[in-house]
């Protein structure tokens, strides 16, 4: 057989192998996030089921959110393992709507820093001893090794999947918005301050001098707080299971493909890289009907049609004053008003207002009777919002809600309020009446939503396309750069820079002493015929 | 009606009516470029017209390659313009090549500098000809406005389609690989010269020390021919036409979507933008059954195979002692070889080669029995190559052929051989027998054919659905970011370092008086308590 036949032979040998492995399904390994996050990982992985992959799914032992197995999924608990959970949750947030309550003034602002890192430090302690306890269980990782996974599918937001997928040498797929250290934009693509916004600024992407100033002060608490209190607990893990020259967030930047939870009909348009995959709204699908209680309340607010209110899964409950202040306002508007509620009945509560503990949001947000959506701004739900074009009146909590929701705005599609202003002056009924009687929010949210939907595929399917297609090629390097890997003055090129300065100096100090030189022989000559 | 039902109504009659134009097919005007450039540009033109849209094309008097009439498309000709064409081509790349043989030094690169440079501004300036040709002609300019286009679609390696579509307020959509100032990223994306190998500088994406500075001369060198050379001829154009204040290089860069003729199986990854659609091999295509005397021919090369060899549509013809050489290897192989040329018969031409004025080539290179193709590095045949997966052996002329063939040999497809050293110690023959007996050729190949057929769309049907998209919706705002029109400064937050570095000094320098100033206070006391 002439060498090429050798070749072409082992070329088709490996093509059947790959496509019979996956027609079987592969086998996935997926490293979670709680909370919101779970919710949008747990659509992926039921569609990665139905399209016949084996899903595992690693979870603490006091897990929140991550049930446990289900018929698309087997868990690994990992033992004397907490997680984020509401008890350690809530206090934290309520600690933080307070503040912001009090307005926007430099010392909120640095009691809020210093709460947001007592979190991020608590929240990365609480990955970092799932990892070690992960990896100090020789036979919980042998037997990771034996099963052959094809991939692992994570959530950065947390570091544990990044160390496993290098310990059991895998593939990594994120299913990503936020990573250990910020935005996710931020560690793989470059990202001019500039124009490109930091969360918790508040900035859009155009920005005055002094919102440029901003822009960089933020940035820098942002990467002081990489460097200072989340790299050094994952590095320390590193050093202890790998080598100190496996650099954590090398392993980071590493992965193979980066499934973006975001569009550009929501994120700002920005730098990207070949190996991010934007999948923003995969969650999203048409609504289905609503159950018949349901169905007859949204059908009795007749031609004013229906208003709902969802404050997302991390915060059930708000302060009773301002709950007091949005039912009184609720019970003024003739819509009728579905609120996802579940503290204390408010006394102010109107008849028109129902509250529930849990609403079918997509089917109602689908409703055509639905007017306005009062959101928090979690990503899920503007999404959702942005799918079936509905207008927004945000209350932004924390985190990057504030951000999430100005995308909005800043399309015209999105009233704000923030947590201080809601329970002065009527503001929040004012806001609700405006974002109803103004046409251009429900127009702008719509044409948001064609824009959004007019996509080549739907963003699941695409999601899915990549995830096996980084199973069929057991990795995309090919998409990936390794830039990364140089020094920050090496990136920037400037050691490349300040060399080539020195040689154009050098050359014209040379020239300059060269002329001097002859000028000061011509003179001494001219002197010595004198 | 209440007010939202005026905007349902509104919304939903411009979607019906957008439906209809689109259903209906749209109206293209395309501005292509010559030569090579054309050949791609057809195929989409004949995409969009069995999709049911009318087409217009812009073409010099000279035409070289864009043909009158076809059933695909309206010509309308800017009468006294000249294009380039093989004689205005062909003595200025024989030169380039006389010069690339005599070897790699100063002189000859300086020489090569000056070519390249006159071809460039010779270049523009045909092409502002054209533009200012049709600007003057206001019947010409009427009539293209009454027509309505709904988009202009452009090549814009030369700067007449961007002024146009700015002249008739259109939306602009690239196919695009060059812009007027070198490789296309480089206007839209950003491009740290670390790892982004400037065209022309024979570098790859990983880079020694010497080599990064190596590639910051080249970037000096391409960066002052588009601010000497290129850009004010534009300029004046727009100067007369629109005004100062429209810039011509804010014009290049606002188009709505720029469809990139490379992929990453081919291009090293890189950043990129939102509104970048990579659309390479979208003329790729399965082979169709070849003509009966070719079959024939082929058949005929028995186990041994065949080689193929083309050095695409500019150079018909290679210097005759060279095709001696070229002639007189082939004539050693065991296989046959069908070899496009159209100069003199080789005297040392071997019974084994047939010599064609044309061939299809992308049949021959999905023939099973081609084993080799000898190429010139245009990016036409080397995304065939791909797509076929047939190993190469280079012979790169002059422009990018050179940085083509190197994305193939960094990837363990290709050999290129420099035109100084092609008749030098058998060097030809010996690649052609490396790349013929050495596996990996072929199988490096068949991997990156693999890796690039392996797309949820097909790259013609990608570039497709997006300049319908375009249409669609008048643009593609949302997918693009203004901060080209940033000033430098601001850009790359110049200001905004300055600024801060000058109040932390400012801050710095006032605690170091305060202390001083109370120092030699408390010094002047105690003096006197002395």
């Amino acid at each position: 057989m002439p060498p090429h036949g050798n070749v072409t032979f082992l070329l088709l040998f490996s093509i059947v192998f790959l496509s019979w492995r996956i027609c079987h399904g592969g086998k996935i390994l997926v490293v979670p996030a709680e909370g919101s996050h779970w919710v949008n990982m747990d659509i992926l992985i039921k569609a990665l089921h139905s399209r016949g992959h084996y899903v595992d799914v690693v979870r603490a032992n006091k897990s929140w959110y991550i049930k446990d197995d289900s018929p698309h999924y087997k868990t690994i608990t990992v033992p004397g393992t907490d997680a984020f959970n509401p008890d350690f949750v809530n206090p934290i947030l309520k600690r933080m709507i307070d503040i912001e309550r009090r307005g926007s003034s430099l010392l909120s602002f640095a009691s809020l820093l210093v709460e947001f890192s007592n979190t991020m430090i608590n929240m990365h302690r609480i990955m970092c001893k799932m990892v070690t306890g992960m990896f100090e269980d020789k036979d919980l990782m042998n037997s990771l090794k034996e099963r052959e996974y094809d991939l692992v599918l994570n959530d950065p937001v947390g570091g544990t999947g990044i160390m496993l997928a290098h310990a059991l040498k895998l593939p990594l797929v994120y299913n990503v918005r936020w990573i250990t250290s910020g935005e996710g934009h931020l560690a793989i693509a470059p990202s001019p301050l500039s124009y490109i916004p930091m969360t918790g600024s508040g900035l859009s992407d155009k920005m005055t001098f002094m919102q440029r100033i901003t822009n960089q002060i933020f940035y820098v608490i942002w990467k002081a707080q990489d460097v200072f209190l989340v790299d050094p607990q994952y590095q320390a893990v590193c050093d202890k299971f790998f080598s100190p020259e496996v650099r954590y967030s090398d392993l980071l930047k590493g992965a193979d493909l980066w499934l973006m939870r975001v569009d550009f009909v929501f994120e700002f348009p920005r730098p990207t890289m070949p190996n991010v995959v934007y999948m923003g709204g995969f969650q999203c699908k048409p609504a289905e009907p609503l159950p018949a209680h349901l169905e007859e309340f949204v059908q009795s607010s007749g031609e004013h049609g229906v208003i709902l209110m969802s404050m997302g899964t991390f915060v059930s409950e708000l302060p009773a004053d301002m709950t007091k202040e949005i039912a009184a306002a609720f019970a003024k508007l003739p819509q009728k008003v579905i609120w996802r509620h579940k503290g204390d009945r408010p006394a102010s509560l109107g008849n028109n207002t129902l509250l529930v503990d849990w609403m079918p949001q997509n089917d109602l947000l689908g409703h055509q009777k639905t007017k306005l959506f009062v959101a928090h701004g979690g990503t899920n739900g503007l999404q959702e919002a942005i799918y079936h074009g509905v207008p927004i009146v945000g209350l932004p909590l924390f985190s990057d809600q504030y951000d999430n929701l100005l995308r909005l705005k800043e399309r015209g599609g999105a009233k704000i309020l923030t947590l201080n202003a809601v329970d002065k002056d009527d503001n929040f009924l004012k806001a609700i009446q405006e974002v109803l009687n103004e046409p251009s929010y429900r127009m702008n949210m719509q044409r948001l939503s064609s824009l959004h939907r007019d996509t080549p595929m739907k963003p699941l399917d695409t999601a899915l396309f990549w995830i096996e297609f980084v199973m069929r090629h057991k990795g995309a390097a090919h998409l990936r750069t390794e830039s990364y890997r140089l020094p920050w003055y090496s990136y920037h090129s400037v050691d490349v820079v300040l060399f080539l300065a020195g040689a154009v100096l050098l050359v014209l100090c040379t020239i300059f002493l060269s002329i001097r030189c002859l000028y000061s022989t011509i003179c001494k000559r001219k002197a010595k015929r004198d």
